[in-house]
């Protein structure tokens, strides 16, 4: 149970909703739930085809242009639709909007990984039949796509006509009034070549200014009794028919192989039809098979349980299963904000994925996640450009949103002043060390990455009164932009210089040779570390002494107080309602920031201080944004507010299922489903990876008898029971282990331990 | 002497900025100092016609477009070109770029008002002629431009060939590198009538979007031996040529009259022709001889003389006679950046007419200035409006820039965020009361506003600790954005709340009928005011007490304080090579803000505090604003700085003239010009008016021998004539009077009193 989900809407907004939730993806294609047939003609549908990281260039127009504000941006680009498929019985053609549907479920098995979808129809003139989709995007052969139809005539039938079309003149979508969605720059490619071989066809797209070529070949397998088949071809298409006698099932499968010269190099073509005809021999069974052993091996560490509420079941399983659809498996990719579900954001990778979803890969599935490093690592040099254009004399100033390294941020107030991305980035390198242990690659990359993003934070902030002050950036809180002394910005930072300089130890102690080579590559000198001891040493940190708490920057106590309260729900979210210097002026956070930083570095404060700014910023928090409630709910399990944590826990797993933020249309909230992994295993288990080692703290919500999940630290396999009354801890491979359990230091050997 | 602007330049860059410097004007209508004849064919020139607030709507771009963002702004319109005027000798056409220009002059006359270019040119066939082209824009006849064209022939020659045209089809000028200049849009009207009806002939333009038409109705006269004259058209233009015999000296006239949908009514065409017919007795000598008598009134009051420096002398009269031809003299106008001068900042007003170029008109001319103030006052609905959209609940925030009252800004951290406007603009209102002493406008207008702008601080502050704070406003210093109790802001908020308060006990006591009526148009509530009193008393200042200064804000003295001595000349200005997240991040001012308030309000502070303000931001500020240099210069005098306050009148009296700013062609900086002023009469003159009256505080700087001066005040006519050993004030109009001289009350009878 609670291995798929499932839905029969037919309704506009919910189909809607629904091209995002059923959408399919490996981490290097994706393609939305969208009908084979199409709805009506009158229906809104995001069509969409994507391919990690396969983007354009587009122009950034401004009414203002000022010095820094980068000229254009990448875009990722819908690529060819190769989804479609049209049915028809006796030269009616099928569709959910005509006729009768006399039964209809869709569902996503994500133990199998596939979709399927069923229709029982009957046609305007009658004639009746069974209608199943399938479709599967391979975790195996990452460029395939693969579709399945079964056709069960139920009624008198003479003819059944198949026609598989792939179009590559298909465009973008657009919305001009959502901030989060494009406004612009729809049609982003073109056609270069219509291509039919044999039994093989397709289409060759090229994006107008990066001109990166993506490929299509398709071929269709039918069984049943073939009438004949034939095709044809315009500028920018190709259909392929199938005539079959109406009086028996019908079978047609559609094998589609992407290739693009990002990952392929340049003949896309030839690439994607060797492909293609490499797996002529592999059958829908096979693909299954392969499909399902993969999923078996990912559910084994990363499966989630828990007893005693089948929806939330449900909404976590789906939440991790999304994740590693959309994560980049390969050193060109990363995770976009919306994974490969949608367009939202246009396909930008932000601080999302360092701080909300590599941290369920790193403690679930390393190899995934030193992935990611690797392509974070690899936009260096352009950060360090970056820092320079915004006029630094050193550092690495990682962009706000990118695919290939470019600031694609046109609002910088909460876009390239979000300096804190530098700093999380650096996190995610020091927890890749923590949790693995891996020396080796902290001595060919970490300790590179720590120094240069150590020396933005240099030449950011300045000394003054035996302080370090960071003035003019933005935190995570994106209705309070342009501070001085952001806590969050200021303590990550901190811990950023703090481990440059523990880097570099580690580099010297461990490969002396290596150290000399790499303090060249740098051009360290000699009180630079020192530089950024003293630096993190007098990191000054806002305090309110009257409240108790931190101040979430300089001034942000000052202000006045938004009535949250008093304000009607349809003014949510607030920036869709109100000015930026609106929302700035009051005290009201769209997310967790000061909050967030007690969950990543908790130990720069202490308890009481933490409980006391939780209380306070909650009340002024909106949770607007979808990378809140998670956070809210791992501060409020640590504080003890059991309730909160669980009723923040619940917005989180079923946030896209129940669209509860209103635009799942435009793709899955991907760092929330990452927060949803870490609000249970960071939350209810309590779990923290320290110098110290690895802690937990477990605290079940009373609404559950049992939470299970495992973690991968250190090469060892833990498996986490909690159930009321105690938690069992189990070493499912590796060595023994000390940890410690709500500050009790234990020894895991191979046996259970409970406690 | 010194009443006339001279030129031969010949080259590209500095004819463009002669382009700006000779261009005339007269509030309603521009024509930039363009060549009749046009430059040589790869030369660039900036050819423009212009009409005050006549403008089209343009969509402003944004990569993201958040709430409150105008999606739209006004845009002045380069309208048809009316000077063109082509010479050939001969056959061969008239150029300073082919041939040999043997004598070349060209003067703007400021005392006469027209401007003369005189020519000896031998053509490459080696014919010879003197041509002389004169153009004026009538103060008298605000439609109407007037050229006309002396051909005296020095070779033999046959023919003399004049072609004068009129071209509807004309484009704005654009760059798209140059945040201080439109980069888009430049197409912003088409032709609908290109008409020839007797001896008149003209276009008809429309603009694309706010659909404003413009007319041009010109007729020639012509004396000398003609011999057929004709003329042609097409769709955008018609020409007409003039043959005349070359054996005898010609002159031709081209009488030009403008009309606008805007001031005219709907029959511009109409309306142009017959007011050109109209003037059909009219000779040049008459016009010129209205000229003249005009200029002698603005003068008479206006001129401000210097002995012992021509340059400054014609520095000092140029600023105020361009003053004069951009001033709207109209309630559908104002005064725009550049005045009618070129296209920079798009015809929009800004703050700069209240604070800049208000004052001269205020103390000089005040019918101008209230002209000034009825405009504003004819876009504070909008201001309301633009409140709401703000998110505020009451109160007018004008916008940064607009023509007709539509937030034109595209960059609110510069732009809508310069709450102070609204201040500025209340300041104006309550200086036109203390300089005039008109009750009854302060009863009809001026109490409204200064309600409406007070309680749009009563909703953008709020009180905290028993402070009235500020939060998220930006000040007059560009180069630090969004920051919290702005000195500048607060102190200016706070004079507007206390006169909001004064303003309607004036009505209440002058007029308790007017009062009731005003108080129920406002719905003014019993404790209103004394909330805005309670605001005003308890306004914060953040003051450093370590320096003994004002801070400019809250956090301003707590930044790294930028290196401007190591910065290289090239730099700046800064905004052109820095991002402004960069620029904020450090102590450096674009202009005087701090020190600007101390101006304004100099009973705010102690002497000692604004002279240690004065020496610290003196230190970190750039002047890369042209609004900067009279304000240091004033505020240098005050100090007894006296090196400094005439060093910096030196950068103010001469900006466009020779051409600092580098940006000359875009326009003249008006609020410099205005500064020019401000820094005469209030810096070495050191007048203020207050509630206590009139202030002088004399000092002259050692390089003159005499400074002389009028003012007007309360219905009084008074010279200053300042010289080494004493000022000379002199009552020439109105009323005895008690001032100040130097904190000593005086009072001026009619005889001139000496201190």
């Amino acid at each position: 149970m609670s291995w798929k989900i499932t839905s029969n809407a037919q309704d506009q907004s919910q189909l809607l909703v629904d091209e995002s939730l059923f959408s399919q993806g490996n981490g290097y294609l994706g393609v939305r739930g969208n009908f084979e047939e199409g709805y009506a003609k009158d229906m809104k549908s995001i069509r969409g085809t994507y391919i990690n990281a396969f983007h354009d260039i587009v122009p950034i127009e401004y009414g203002e242009k000022l010095f820094g504000f980068p000229d254009t941006q990448q875009k990722l680009v819908n690529v060819m639709d190769t989804q479609s498929i049209q049915v028809s019985l006796d030269g009616e053609v099928f569709s959910l909007f005509t006729g009768d549907v006399l039964d209809y479920k869709r569902l996503l098995h994500m133990d199998k990984g596939y979709a399927e979808r069923t229709v029982h129809w009957r046609s305007p003139g009658g004639k009746e039949a069974e209608i199943t989709f399938n479709r599967l995007i391979s975790f195996v052969h990452k460029e395939l796509f693969v579709q399945w139809i079964e056709i069960k005539p139920l009624s008198e039938i003479e003819e059944i006509h198949v026609e598989s079309s792939i179009n590559g003149g298909v465009t973008n979508y657009v919305d001009a009034d959502d901030p989060r969605v494009a406004s612009g720059h729809a049609k982003r490619l073109h056609v270069t070549d219509v291509f039919t071989e044999g039994d093989v066809s397709g289409v060759v797209d090229e994006t107008e200014v990066s001109q990166l070529q993506a490929a299509a070949a398709v071929t269709l397998r039918a069984a049943g009794s073939v009438i004949d088949r034939g095709s044809s071809s315009d500028a920018e298409s190709v259909r392929e028919t199938l005539r079959f006698s109406g009086d028996q099932p019908i079978m047609v499968e559609k094998w589609t192989v992407f290739t693009d010269t990002y990952r392929h190099g340049d003949e896309v073509k030839h690439e994607a039809i060797t492909r293609l005809k490499g797996l002529s021999e592999t059958s829908i069974e096979h693909i299954l098979t392969g499909q399902q052993s993969y999923l078996d091996e990912f559910w084994k560490t990363a499966d989630i349980q828990i007893s005693g509420d089948d929806l939330l079941q449900e909404g976590i399983r789906f939440n991790l299963y999304q994740l590693l659809q959309s994560v980049g498996k390969d050193p060109k990719s990363n995770i976009a904000a919306k994974g490969l579900s949608g367009e939202g954001y246009e396909g930008h990778y932000f601080w999302d994925t360092e701080i909300y979803m590599y941290p369920p890969f790193l403690m679930t599935d390393p190899a995934i996640a030193k992935n990611l490093l690797l392509h974070r690592f690899s936009l260096l040099d352009a950060a360090k450009d970056r820092a320079k254009e915004m006029g630094h004399r050193q550092g690495a100033l990682f962009p706000w949103r990118t695919i290939t390294g470019g600031e694609c941020s046109a609002f910088f107030p909460a876009g390239s002043a979000q300096y804190h991305i530098s700093a999380d980035i650096a996190y995610s390198f020091i927890h890749y060390y923590l949790t693995t242990g891996d020396r080796s690659f902290m001595i060919s990359h970490g300790a590179e990455l720590l120094v240069e993003t150590a020396r933005l934070w240099i030449d950011a902030g300045h000394m003054k009164d035996d302080q370090f002050r960071i003035d003019d950036v933005t935190g995570p809180d994106e209705y309070t932009c342009i501070v001085n002394n952001n806590y969050y910005t200021n303590s990550m930072a901190k811990y950023n210089l703090e481990w440059a300089v523990k880097a570099m130890a580690i580099v010297k102690e461990d490969d002396p040779s290596s150290y000399e080579s790499l303090v060249r590559k740098l051009g360290l000198e000699g009180q630079e570390l020192d530089q950024f001891q003293a630096a993190a040493m007098k990191m000054y940190y806002p305090y309110d002494d009257t409240l108790g708490i931190q101040a979430q920057d300089d001034t942000f106590l000052n202000k006045q107080v938004w009535d949250l309260e008093k304000t009607p729900k349809e003014e949510f979210p607030l920036l869709l309602h109100y000015h930026p210097l609106t929302l700035y002026r009051y005290q009201v956070c769209k997310q967790a920031d000061t909050v967030l930083s007690y969950f990543l570095l908790e130990d720069e404060a202490d308890e009481e201080t933490i409980r006391r700014s939780y209380d306070y910023y909650e009340k002024v928090t909106t949770h607007d944004s979808s990378l809140s409630y998670c956070v809210f709910s791992i501060m409020a399990a640590k504080l003890g507010y059991e309730n909160k944590a669980y009723h923040y826990f619940i917005e989180t797993a079923r946030l896209d299922l129940d669209n509860t933020h209103k635009n799942t249309k435009d793709g899955l909230h991907m760092a929330n489903m990452g927060g949803t992994w870490l609000a249970l295993v960071s939350g209810f288990g309590g779990m923290r990876v320290k110098e110290t080692g690895l802690h937990f703290a477990p605290r079940l919500p009373k609404e559950w008898d049992e939470l299970r999940f495992h973690i991968r630290y250190h090469d060892r396999l833990i498996a986490i029971d909690m159930t009321t009354n105690q938690t069992e801890y189990t070493l499912l491979e590796g060595e023994p282990l000390h940890f410690f359990h709500h500050g009790e230091e234990l020894e895991l050997v191979s046996t259970a331990i409970k406690h």
